[in-house]
């Protein structure tokens, strides 16, 4: 299948990889030179801007930051769009702006998927993501071959914008996790016990999550967490920011109150101030931890 | 081994069977008559009052409600002790409180360690309860026998006092869970999700958590959940307010903020006074829902 | 003086009465016939939309709902715009947005003002409006004959952008008195205080502030509150709802912690789930009384 | 009229003069020798302890630091109370504790009134406090010649307890104010804004109370604020920690959910953490200003 790529960052680069891998003809673009470079060196071809990558492609995948972002790549590829064509975006962005772009492309004819991610770098390189899927499921059962080679688990969820919304949902839950077990980490440091017996009873009890799994905010707890390595990104502080930003405006909207984000957000903004904006969202616990001393 | 067991309630009743069931000589007190005549059925033997259980054992196990309870079973009890006793405190109390029992107990040649459970009712029944013990580790080895009856997993987190610290951690964090995973759900319900299918992303998310995994807030959605089970009691709503206000309490007096508890706290008790205080913590989601108009 | 107007809505068309008061040669434009009918009436001139306002005005003031309605005057204003003209926005929008509407504007030669209001519509009729402006100081006094005829006040908050920032301080401390007046009395009518002895003791203690003072979100406690007289707006919900998320945005772009708005936010929006929206701020008071039942 | 006072602090010592002054015969009790020879020195007695003081008094007036302390000097004086004396709490304690207090001593045919202060030192050096009275009427006509030499106000709220409920209630208003005037300043002066300006506007609009009129948290933008006098204390960080807990535990146990204190609380627990814990109220600025960087 002709598949088409545009944004190649830390996610985007390995899912064209692996679209490579599986046998597809493979044509990208993205801002930077260097990852265009090893996509083509991987064996894609590079195509001419959004537009040309659309225009050579059966399923075209978007992975790029921002709403704005995602309508911009819109905007330029529109001309280029017609029935026949599909268009996947996985980037995580606001469900009424995907819904809008659903709408845009459709009135050319053409078939829209929005298809956030879950995952991570890791889940990236190793093509094990898990897919969101909102849109149609017969253009979900066109695209599948080209979504295949980097997914561990495609879930359709529902229609237009409904995949971003569990994106926003699963980023909410894992946020109140995160700070949940700093601040639980940190009254436990302080009062003296040692994180690593602590963390064994975690996993043991109702408290188990992911954060408490991979996230302890304290260097040398767990070995392969951010905290003991330099606290580098797996899932960047500022993006964990942008989705709680989404959440916030998309239950505004239909009038959903949800009170979680509210404290989490406002240290996140701390963090960001702190520095720690590129760092793991396990940099927030860096915020509890200052104030309370330890 | 003769073991006493004062506190014979949902918790404690099929603790002191397992304790028979090991062929240890049991020995118990409690405030009501059933659950004695219960316990004796077993093949426990009846004691007088908690300073005859005392008098008549090696080790005492405590299970009682709250810090007055453990105080006033301390109060009665502290003319039978003498070195070559134990007594385990097995309720979740204020850490505080913890530490001069230990005090008192240790004054008078007795030995003293707290082990709050983790596990619930269904742990208690299963004999596979996960014990936080604070106080001396020789303390823990010469009790271990008259604890290893009921427990799974038995850890030592420390010296007097953080076995309830790690207790209460466990407790945040499941608490955090619980509200995000019913402002999620609500939100994706709202939206139009099929909340069955949000379930099935957010386990294999880094949204993954006990709540999610036990006690989505809506009916039918897991088979097994609260919520589909007439919202009967797993972890009662009124328990886990007793127990944030604990953490709250001890992140104050050892001057380490704490922000998870403020909203959930009242957030239950909204819950109490709308008439869901016995019910289980995933009631805090009809009060979501309430607010949300779902 | 030749003075434009645009956008007369509750705030605007006693303002540009004032203004035809004052003697100035007014001309309006506005969404809806009936404002402009009642303007004319008074003695202005319609104008030709936004673009036949400016071209016939030396000053033109704006005062409309968001941000999108600003700029899409400065859009259809724009061609009319040349040194000598001067254009004041009156609206509540986003700092960054107003910023932006200054830089497209003096790129005309044109100058720009913003001037957003406090005094609401009572403020408004009685001509003692506060206007907190950001822009030029040459500008302000050039724009001053404008804006006199409806003003009480009129400070020179600081450079693009910083008239916004003052105007959005205030309404977030307005809401904190808000919900906080709201739980205190609720606390204070569920124990049986009489809350008219409350408001006495609190309007002569440090809780004093214009929430105790006009707002009391109970029935019959004020004469002249809203709750008295069926909780019509002086100040409408979804309106502090919209300040407090530019605040959230502001406070974020800036890096500048903010925890006030949280719960007072989502409050906000379970009132306007409840129909509350347009009604006055301290219908929020009845999500309160909700929840504690009473 | 023989008056007694027990706990000579910075509020009891110069409400003991204005007694003096009054003319009425002062027997006192206190902690520390300094203030007993400073009550003398104005011409009060000293008596033998509380009980002492009350075996002395009709009306006895106590203005301890907690419920504890209150507790302690009922559980002295207790003997020496009969019918025709009076005990007058001006303490700020729990409402529960103080109807178990007002009980005890109607069991000994006394009476009881409970009369928490508002207006901090000032108030009490020029006699200028207001008094929210709970207790029965005729024993506030009996006890009034020996509360007006220090009262600017004395309001009955109601039954025991409810006078405590009006304190808390104030203050819960008072700590909500500030939280919001120090992120509002903060957001102000990180965007660039000049205080004094901003201050102006604020005490012209709807932001108006007492912290935006008295306590800035910015050195040098109010004269006479604590932060422009070293953050010395009007109103201690750790009481307001203190009297929101206090708060917290009586909604709690009526069931009235209070958002407000929350987040407040919290970063009053850091501020303390921070050594400001003995500072104004206003140093919780201080720690907002540490988040954002300014």
């Amino acid at each position: 299948m002709r598949v088409g790529f545009i944004g190649l960052g830390a996610m985007g680069l390995p899912m064209a990889r692996h679209l490579v891998a599986a046998d597809h003809d493979v044509v990208v673009a993205s801002r930077s030179r260097g990852p265009i470079d090893a996509a083509v060196a991987a064996g894609a071809r590079e195509g001419s801007g959004p537009a040309g990558v659309v225009a050579a492609s059966t399923v075209t995948i978007l992975c790029v930051p921002n709403s704005a972002d995602v309508v911009a790549v819109i905007d330029d590829a529109l001309p280029e769009l017609r029935e026949g064509k599909i268009v996947v975006d996985a980037s995580t962005i606001d469900p009424e702006v995907e819904r809008a772009q659903h709408e845009r492309v459709h009135a050319t004819g053409a078939a829209y998927l929005e298809a956030p991610l879950s995952g991570g770098t890791v889940g990236a390189e190793n093509g094990t993501l898990t897919l969101m899927v909102g849109g149609e499921a017969t253009t979900l059962e066109a695209a599948r071959p080209a979504l295949e080679p980097f997914a561990g688990l495609i879930v359709h969820v529902g229609g237009p914008g409904l995949g971003q919304v569990a994106k926003l949902c699963n980023n909410l839950i894992f946020a109140a996790q995160m700070l949940a077990t700093a601040e639980a980490t940190t009254l436990a440091a302080k009062s003296g016990i040692d994180l690593r017996v602590l963390h064994e009873i975690l996993v043991h009890s109702t408290g188990d999550c992911t954060a408490v799994r991979t996230r302890i905010p304290f260097e040398g707890v767990l070995p392969d967490s951010p905290a003991s390595n330099g606290w580098k990104p797996g899932f960047m502080t500022d993006l964990m920011a942008k989705d709680l930003d989404l959440t916030t405006a998309h239950a505004a909207r239909i009038k959903s109150p949800m009170f979680t984000p509210g404290v989490v957000r406002q240290l996140l903004t701390a963090a960001s101030e702190a520095g720690y904006g590129r760092e793991d969202l396990s940099a927030l616990g860096k915020i509890v931890r200052r104030l309370a001393g330890v």
